[in-house]
């Protein structure tokens, strides 16, 4: 199943348009070429209904958003909803200040999306209108571990049927849920967390692998999790090999997904569904 | 010749002020410096005719155009115009919406180019007004191959004596035309299509290359064209012996023009003249 | 004591807010990651007080000023005092454009800077309130050589002691000083210049390490440019073993600093007090 998932990303090719941060956008545009879609970035109010018009996807991710982005976010998103493309959301640092959760929720509120990925803290602070991250990474006393994984499954699942999104909570576990359904994902290397980026890389590729599995969500989503977490464990192997550190890690992280076949990911891929 | 150019670019060090995109930007910078150039980046309309005056040339590249920008780019180009140094146009993504469409569009109208260097299907856009571009990647209905190439190579030539710039299109081959004569050129590698940034880095460079060989426009932008091609030559037979995906091919072929020499250049581009 | 500094980054793994350009952002986000540290990028005026009150300092950088950033660099500065925390500069291009230089000047009058860091030229721009910088590199008159290294020590006390800021003036020799007592430090290597972001990223890191080590602003910021500089010294060493260009050594870089331990850098920092 997984292994389709990934075949159709790169039979489909698909265009998926980016809102996204100026930190990690040279990753994101790379992994997406990775993986086996093609990136377009646009942001200017001026141009993104139709820009979006002729992609597959959108993908909004608000870690710079500012005044000149946050409308673009909103037109480009209602746009894609009437043209019925996937839409995906990543609230980059919501809770960490009124203008990220703020823009998240109103988010939620106007545009329909297919998928939402982000910490716990982050989803947690989509859930409850308010939240305690701590800058872009989660904050500790949220951390998802095996004592309070049924807990974040039943939280992750009512979240999911509150806004209908395939709900993606990424840490050293994953999970990736709809309503009814969750993956508990156990991929990944804790090298992920010491690179800018992983998360929104991840997000960018849900997003290629939505438009390529239509009618999907749930299986494409958590196959992209575990094709980069997968990818986390070969490039810290082969940081194992060769030396390096955290630049040499995203590299190979970013090669790794370039490299991935569908026989690896069955393989490799280690989930239990809930 | 061709080495001439190369060598040139490492005497004079050129300055290139880039009003360019967030994506790309990153490698644009580093690729000035490895191939003898200098960078600045520089987008403000309160001072980019400022910092264009202390620059050699100006490189504008609409690849994330915006309200704030667009007008910087024309403040920027009419300064450098009055100033007499060398402007190249990236028209990324012309044809994929009105805006770009129609900011290239005034943008050829309002400022004089020495150099445009853009897709097959950006320059058709271009040329006619209008487009089918599909993201930023060439349309498949517009690739140029060796049944068509006389074709295209005409068209090359009339939109350069129509516009006074040396036009470059870039796809499988490269196509360097002024309004007489047209570079044939073979060089480069698949996986150069496999990262974000192959051209806006390619029209960043020949910026430098314009800028250190005055009154050689066709020339030093073959040259600039051979020597992308040959390093991304140079790159993939480097990946064949290292393993690697496209991040690290983005990487080695940076490192290929930072060590490239004229001799080599000399002896690994492949072109003819037509 | 400069082991202790480092040690204490990866302590306290302290947060910090950083407005910043586009060019090199990436490369800051990773090597605060690398040295300990945890990067939040954010510049609208709708958030970077609050952004910044959960951070532990700010990094503000001019590399990509404009109208939008202005305002909220002023905004998260004078918060940060407030807060008590420490605040550096990076004047990038100072001199090169009137904004730059205006910019500069009005956030030593407005914003209480702990530490201020840049190439000869850009120092002397703010000490002088007007320069000659060549873009963003220092200007050739201005090289700080054996010569003229007494008299530019001098210069940067006499400049602390106005400021109230540690000065840093980097380049083939680093000069770290407060009013009394300078750092005279030859760690680095020439390829540090043929990449973008050396300076962007050390200053990023110099944040870092001012905000692990509290009351100690001298001695942290001269063990941040010795780490860097040292890893710069690595990194070659690393490319001399299996080759590379500027591209390779940015990876080199900020692996070197992600690896860097204590005792590695007490051996390898080579420094004179004056």
């Amino acid at each position: 199943m997984l292994n389709e998932m990934l075949d159709n990303v790169r039979k489909v090719h698909p265009l998926v348009h980016c809102i996204t941060n100026y930190v990690t956008v040279n990753d994101c545009a790379n992994i997406l070429i990775a993986c086996g879609g093609s990136p377009i970035m646009a942001d200017d109010t001026g141009e993104v209904e139709e820009i979006t018009s002729i992609c597959g996807g959108l993908n909004i991710n608000i870690g710079t958003l500012n005044q000149c982005t946050i409308p673009s976010m909103f037109l480009a998103g209602k746009r894609s909803n009437q043209l019925g493309h996937p839409v995906i959301l990543d609230p980059v640092g919501a809770g960490a200040s009124k203008l990220r959760t703020e823009t998240s929720q109103k988010l939620l509120d106007e545009v329909r999306f297919i998928a939402i990925r982000g910490n716990i803290s982050e989803i947690k602070t989509l859930a409850q209108g308010e939240g305690t991250t701590k800058g872009v990474d989660a904050d500790i006393a949220d951390v998802v571990t095996d004592q309070n994984l049924d807990g974040v499954v039943e939280f992750a699942k009512a979240f999911s049927k509150k806004t209908g999104a395939v709900v993606t909570i990424t840490g050293a576990i994953d999970i990736v849920a709809d309503e009814k359904k969750a993956y508990i994902i156990r991929n990944g290397n804790s090298m992920m967390a010491d690179i800018t980026g992983s998360g929104c890389m991840l997000t960018a590729m849900i997003a290629a692998y939505l438009v390529a599995n239509p009618g999907k969500a749930l299986e494409a989503t958590a196959a992209a999790v575990c094709a980069m977490g997968l990818c986390g464990e070969l490039a810290f192997d082969r940081i194992e090999r060769t030396g390096g550190g955290n630049s040499t890690f995203r590299n190979y992280l970013i090669d790794g997904i370039y490299g991935l076949d569908g026989e690896t990911l069955m393989r490799g891929a280690r989930y239990e569904i809930k």
